[in-house]
């Protein structure tokens, strides 16, 4: 039950640990001084063969991580091997995060982002019509079936495992649990759809299967982390918040599990029951 | 002491309601049927002149207070007067809002808009380079004085504001505060740059002085919300949740006052404290 997450902290790049600084919190009218730590929030310029493609407000931690994720849920690539490595250069107002893709897969990139504005992000709001609205397509084959008791193990470990959202309250977490609730990975991050990004990007450098555990997601569940989720090829989502009107519409169309509002003790099944089993 | 904030959900569009829907709450392993509010969520283009401009996902409601609030804060107008009409048209996939421009800043719009990729949203995620990142400019030079009292009110009258949030728990509120800390008006939407937005669009509409009260927002106080406020010409910002580092700098850069971590009882000061007060 190995999960790497309590190393991470320790090997974050000096510019994302967080910043402590002196602040005065005042109870009532008493001023009392206190020692906060920021979380750190840097634009990170995505770049494809040398082309600026969009630049994102993140957490300098796990870029790598990052460039792996965000690129397979743009539709960049469709699998981890058409990466052949990725690069962070230091620059004057952030940082940029060079992406090696396969010679075909630049070519084709390149040609699609002359013929389409750029997508970014969240998967919706780099675009500029609505008929480029993303959709991931496909129905959820996974057959698996996650027990009640292991979503409360993971929500469990989840809150040990907030290493920067214990410091800084500030960030969200996205993290992927096996079938028995352990963690098998966890990322942070200042906004939500970097750290599932992130997220998706570990587990596919590590070659793990994405219908054979779920999705833990502290945030709120909008449509677009659905959309995330299903390019993952994952079935089931763990929200703690709960999910928008269309975040469920689109989980309904793909056939996923979502569950949200999910506490130590309760959780609320949107949709997708038939993969969840009292038992443990 | 009038707010426009009790009479706002009547109004609220039929697309804009929250939806019910029947879940199913698992206590333990305990089923329960339960009855959950979804919030609203639905692809918003934002269209100038018949030129489609950014799609944001957005709750379909105050969109006309959502568009000369974006308009302002991505760059597109100045002031309020430089908005002609805005009209809400239903699409098959979402909603498309017209803005219509005085001609001389729509020229101008469409131009730059050839010029530069379209900046979205948060206001940094549709950029593609690093060199394109917003920066409002200018030191603010209010010399508001707030009270930490008015803080403590604002905030427990954002409490009860809060009419979708209360139902859904998955949006996010905006509020502007008079000096004396009463509600002159509240926005919300299941995105925290959308609720600003709208916000800012609200006031502006009504002539309200930015530099005579405060914001108060419910979320996460990142560099983009910073960036907004000072387009809007605010002063001082309460933030519910923490800010970050990039955050934190841009406040200290443009002279803004910037609380956070705020509770009924204590609120944390970041920067611009000679703003504050602790009389009523």
């Amino acid at each position: 039950m190995s999960t790497e997450t309590g190393s991470r902290t320790s090997g974050l790049p000096p510019c994302a640990v967080p910043v402590s600084m002196q602040v005065m919190a005042y109870h009532g009218s008493a001023p009392k001084p206190d020692t906060r730590a920021l979380a750190a929030e840097a634009p990170v310029n995505l770049v494809y063969g040398s082309v600026p493609h969009a630049v994102m407000m993140a957490t300098p931690a796990d870029l790598e991580d990052f460039a792996y994720g965000f690129s397979l849920t743009e539709g960049i690539v469709d699998s981890v091997d058409e990466i052949r490595a990725t690069r962070v250069e230091m620059a004057e107002d952030g940082l940029r995060l060079h992406v090696d893709l396969a010679p075909g897969r630049l070519r084709e990139h390149l040609a699609r982002k002359r013929a389409i504005s750029g997508r970014t992000g969240c998967g919706v709001c780099g675009i500029e019509d609505l008929a480029q609205l993303p959709r991931a397509g496909g129905r959820a084959a996974s057959e698996v079936r996650i027990a009640l008791p292991a979503i409360a193990r993971a929500l469990s470990e989840l809150d040990r495992a907030q290493v920067l959202g214990a410091q800084t309250r500030a960030v969200h977490a996205a993290a992927w649990a096996r079938r028995d609730g352990s963690l098998a990975a966890v990322r942070e991050d200042v906004g939500r759809h970097n750290a599932l990004d992130k997220l998706i990007g570990a587990l596919m450098r590590a070659g793990t299967p994405a219908d054979e555990g779920f999705l833990v997601i502290t945030s709120r569940c909008s449509f677009e982390m659905v959309e995330k989720a299903a390019r993952l090829g994952a079935a089931v989502i763990v929200a703690i918040s709960a999910p928008t009107s269309l975040a469920l519409e689109r989980a309904r169309s793909y056939g996923l599990t979502l569950c949200a509002i999910a506490r130590a003790d309760t959780v609320t099944v949107f949709t997708g029951a038939e993969r969840l089993t009292t038992g443990g």
